[in-house]
């Protein structure tokens, strides 16, 4: 498995919008099993994303996928920044199948 | 819902051992939507976990859980410590209900 942790930076007062963006155009990509978008409660503007994925051919795989290329078109106006990012391998846990 | 990211760091080479703690003592938990354990693919001895739960007080329960408190027993001495901790509020996503 493959998998992302993230923290994405809204232009200011903008992340709502982002993340109602996020939730709509990431539906239904193949080898997905897990993409969580979550609020931090303590920077009004940052969104933190988890991924799972089968492979990290699979996650490169839906950057092409129409619903997400949408996404990303509609989404990067609103974006101010990325940091946080780690690469991980998931090995398994409540919501997963099992690894190995 | 309620959220936590976090890196944890095993003691030197015990980060298998510690994982496989993690990963059998942390199934039927009552009011967790997800709890995923993934290797740090640049770190040999940090894992990453991402939690999700439908509120706060089921996480805070789920630490007097028997399972998890043996977990817990078992582990402690194959923690060197703990590192990026982040509380999150999780608006939905692939593997998970939506939120609202």
């Amino acid at each position: 498995m493959y998998g992302l942790i993230g923290k994405m930076t809204a232009a200011a007062g903008r992340r709502d919008e982002l993340a109602a963006i996020l939730l709509a155009g990431t539906r239904a990509m193949p080898g997905c099993l897990s993409y969580i978008i979550a609020n931090d409660p303590a920077d009004a503007d940052a969104l933190w994303i988890t991924e799972v994925w089968d492979s990290s051919e699979s996650h490169q795989a839906s950057l092409a996928l129409p619903a997400v290329r949408d996404a990303i078109v509609r989404g990067r106006p609103l974006i101010a920044g990325f940091s946080n990012r780690v690469e991980t391998t998931p090995l398994g846990g409540v919501g997963l199948p099992r690894a190995g």
